[in-house]
């Protein structure tokens, strides 16, 4: 067990403190048959480590570099090829409100007729409530935050001591929620709500700091080590909107899984097979808006973590452009691959809590002007007014990986509407070739196994790695074997995959593939208690995520369908760097056409029209 | 042994011969007890990590990260905060011809007047030959490239009958250099040399690639792995302006060493001293310009590689921004950390190599535009005309570090330039205070370790690492031990260290210090044959030259006077980012001011003069 340091921030040194110490190097000088011995241990296989670990120890390199708390991100970011802006699209400040931004997605939406949702019937005459459904209700007295809220935390409090349990959140404060909810019914009392997105309930994955709530990462030790003092940028920003946030959503203990198994807080069970995962990391996000208990979630997607569960819960996920949205107060924000990401029920309330979120403000959280790595200077939205000339978009598939599904059934589904679209809108179908992609997962694991372990050495090495999951330990294991050159050698990898993707992006406009290679697994009763390691499992669910994560490229899981058992399906668009406005536009019209199929899942929960 | 695989590029693959791979994990599904107990024994110190390598194995990941040649750069690079363009410059067309560049650079000199060395007097006024002395002499056909190629000849043969023997080169063909020779003396007939630079001579460090000459990096091996097809970018730069190469310098076995000890071709001797190492690893580039038999050498810097032998061996030596110069054609050329540059006997020699080497022409060798690495739109050469203008730069000196040297002649010495500087010129002298150095110093390793033992595990791990040095053995058992968690804590280290130098470059233009620690040190008889191990040593010659590789910061070493033992001690200057024109306007008015002060090398050969 080794003591941790932690280091201040370099921009709050007080350089005028400093002293210099002088440098101390021990290693023996050697020279002739001495060396050539030294060599010689050094290079036997257990002694030799042993020795350079020693050494290492002796030089203070090991305590710098394994049990220190450094917190600055790495000296790097994704590099990418300068891309045209989008056609058609309309511009978002990235520096204005958050409310003005949400303002002006609005206005790209299709006219909201409440007749069709607030016509009297019982039956509603569509799936999910949406934001704009809440927002209506609010504005013409239907109902009140407070009176939604009431609901939920019934709900919340009978899905716990459900059986089996249904363990959606791990930080939750009913008074919190009531007293928001009070807040927000109190602006609308007055005609001031704060935008579309007032006393809208909002559910934060567990590694997203959201005030005053812990962030545990979904373990039982991580808010003991790192105290939250306030909300992350993107929950901030959200938080001014005047969203309402219901708690701190499950997971997979620390992201490190796609099931969402968690065997510390009780896995979350998918609300339409409750005898089968939700995917993850982020279990609860995709099972709250599934269950129609949120409008909405914020995840994280590091290695598909918000499209998997989206996908096997039947919501919609979207994972941002690397650095569009702000990573600034979640426990992995000094990656290349993680992002965070909405959840929602429906495109348009993707699209609404998207514009909400996204523009990065790296300055209070990396001390330099991150120039090098410049998105396109104002982000864009699409606008649903574009839909009509959705012809001229070219969607690239790859019929072979497309198809290495675990059943036909994913693969038909997604056939099926993408064969819509194109009778639809008329977007083209073009065959595509993606080489090396067993390179591409290898360069992605070793890439955020790596900075995920650098991360979290200080705190394992200090006692805190046997209070993880067997689930992470196993993952962690495998990080820990990673060498520094193996990482560099991903890197090099990344640099090849990345070179295919712009070529077939010179091609077509988006990638389509299926997002999981299966529908929601089964979760054996074994491994309720300790977990379970099953790589082909994780093969099936991440086998199409990985471009997002390893480039940074936007892309968007949608419902299309189910399953022989009906379970859902989703589909994968995949778009070019800051390419989210064609993506969304695709999805929008997508979602329309596939509308018609859409089932509520066996736990909804009707928290608005129920009142 | 392991049989190494050699990617094709990224940009050669026929994406139409691609065939799709079916995934095949081979990994148990584990739950429950059988999983807890595959946990505890992954935990276990030795048999844990057998059983990951074994599945690693199986999964062919070690086969991918370390047996494998992957063409490609690492996918990122240093980012630097935006820079403003340094006042009163030229600026050089990065995309033009050499021979342009070198004519701009050429008139930002002062007035070249031949009586000050070629009055006739026996006794030259000047102590090295400057490139401008050989134009004049090529012009007024006092002598030609074909006379002066057979002293130089005459001499690298005599040098290495010598004893001690004084192995310069690793590859010369004398044939080669005559032909060199004889085209350019044929231009010089017929009147049309092909820039200042036509006839000039110009050693290679054996790490770059010089055609037709083999690359070995000063290993027995790497030219059987890996064929020289064409010169290395800046060398092909150099040989459009008629420069003649000599051959192939001798190097520290791949640039792992700062003492230029080769226990392959021999070590290096100093020529102000032989009993005493050149510096490394550029030891044969500095030790050919120290000795007066090329008017320049390019070397790479990557730890120092540059400045240390210049400084050592009394000549002067850049190391330019990393991106300034193209990599392209160099063994290191996928690092985040090396850069090639010019050694020369004077200031204005070095600027004329430079201006005709500088840009980055990275779209041969790396596939993506490298749009988030921007170095300004045209880089900037000093104005010579500008040295009444140096009162405005202010010089930053963190007296603790300056003074930290083996001899305090060294500190001495390169204060007393300063205070001339000062006096003469009115740079006003700022302390400063830079945090963590010996982070700094473990960052570097880590980086410099990992991206080099990365590009040489597919060659070590197929037989050829049992057939390097003992010196560079020892550093590769290092560099192994790193973990990928290692190198991306080195990666915020550099961020935290980036940032502390750029709160600096708020106070200070330039940063300086002296180069080494120490002069040049004794060369154990001992250590003649198998090398040697000895960190003292390394970490003195090491100690102020990290910045300048770590973040990537133009570095400049100038001779500014002698030991008590006649060793020449070298004064370094670090400037901003791209900040190349205020170092070198600098370094021209510290030259002029300690120009007295100056002596020949003892095996000095004046190769131009005894004609």
């Amino acid at each position: 067990m080794a003591k941790k340091r932690v280091m201040v921030a370099a921009k709050n040194i007080d350089l005028s403190a400093v002293e210099y110490e002088q440098e101390e190097i021990k290693a023996p000088h050697l020279t002739g048959l001495a060396f050539k011995l030294f060599v010689w241990i050094l290079e036997a296989p257990i002694i030799g480590s042993w020795i350079i670990s020693l050494l290492k120890k002796e030089n203070k390199m090991t305590q710098l570099l394994r049990n220190t708390v450094i917190p600055e991100a790495p000296m790097f970011k994704p590099e990418y090829p300068p891309q045209e802006p989008e056609p058609g699209v309309v511009a978002l400040d990235e520096d204005g409100k958050p409310e003005d931004r949400v303002e002006v997605a609005l206005k790209c939406l299709p006219q909201y007729d409440p007749a069709s949702c607030w016509n009297g019937d019982s039956t509603p005459s569509f799936r999910y409530w949406k934001i704009r459904d809440y927002a209506y209700a609010y504005r013409s007295k239907i109902a009140t935050p407070s009176v939604v809220a009431e609901h939920i935390i019934s709900v919340i409090e009978e899905f716990s001591n459900k059986k089996p349990p249904q363990p959606l959140l791990i930080s939750f404060n009913p008074e919190e929620v009531r007293n928001q909810a009070a807040a927000s019914t109190k602006r609308f009392e007055e005609g001031n709500p704060l935008s579309i997105l007032d006393g809208i309930f909002v559910a934060i994955k567990d590694d997203i700091d959201c005030f005053p709530h812990p962030s545990k990462g979904g373990t039982t030790w991580m808010h003991e080590v790192r105290t939250v003092k306030k909300d992350a940028v993107s929950v901030s920003r959200l938080r001014s909107c005047g969203v309402i946030f219901i708690g701190k959503a499950n997971m997979h203990e620390l992201g490190m899984g796609t099931t969402g198994n968690n065997s510390n807080y009780g896995t979350a069970r998918n609300p339409h097979a409750p005898e089968r995962y939700t995917g993850g990391s982020s279990s609860g996000p995709a099972a709250i808006v599934a269950s129609g208990l949120c409008s909405a979630a914020l995840g994280t997607d590091g290695g598909g973590s918000i499209r998997i569960p989206s996908s096997l819960c039947g919501v919609v996920g979207l994972k941002t452009t690397y650095g569009r949205t702000d990573i600034g107060g979640s426990l992995c924000d000094a990656g290349t691959v993680e992002i965070i990401g909405p959840i929602a029920s429906t495109v348009e309330d993707v699209m609404l809590v998207y514009s909400a979120i996204l523009g990065t403000s790296l300055a209070d959280r990396i001390s330099l002007n991150p120039v090098t790595f410049s998105p396109p200077s104002v982000p864009n939205l699409s606008l649903y007014d574009c839909l009509n000339s959705l012809g001229s978009l070219r969607l690239g598939k790859y019929t072979a990986w497309f198809n290495d599904v675990y059943s036909t059934d994913i693969s038909d589904k997604c056939e099926d509407a993408l064969n819509l679209l194109s009778k639809t809108h008329g977007c083209e179908m073009e065959e595509i070739v993606i080489p090396e992609l067993h390179e591409m997962s290898t360069a992605h694991l070793v890439s955020i196994g790596s900075e995920c372990l650098s991360s979290l050495n200080p705190y394992c090495e200090d006692g805190h790695g046997a209070r993880l999951s067997y689930d992470t330990r196993t993952s962690m294991a495998l990080f820990r074997s990673f060498s520094a050159s193996d990482y560099v050698a991903a890197q090099c990898l990344r640099r090849r995959i990345m070179y295919y993707h712009m070529e077939i992006f010179k091609k077509v406009d988006v990638i389509v593939t299926p997002t999981t290679g299966m529908t929601a697994p089964i979760i054996p009763s074994s491994a309720l208690k300790d977990g379970e390691t099953d790589m082909r499992v994780t093969g099936y669910l991440m086998r199409f995520v990985i471009a997002g994560n390893l480039l940074g490229l936007p892309a968007i899981s949608i419902p299309v369908g189910y399953d022989k058992q009906g379970l859902p399906i989703g589909l994968q668009l995949i778009g070019r760097p800051w390419g989210e406005a064609s993506i969304l536009r695709l999805a929008l019209a997508i979602e329309e056409l596939c509308a018609k199929s859409k089932k509520r899942p066996a736990s909804f929960f009707d928290v608005l029209k129920s009142n």
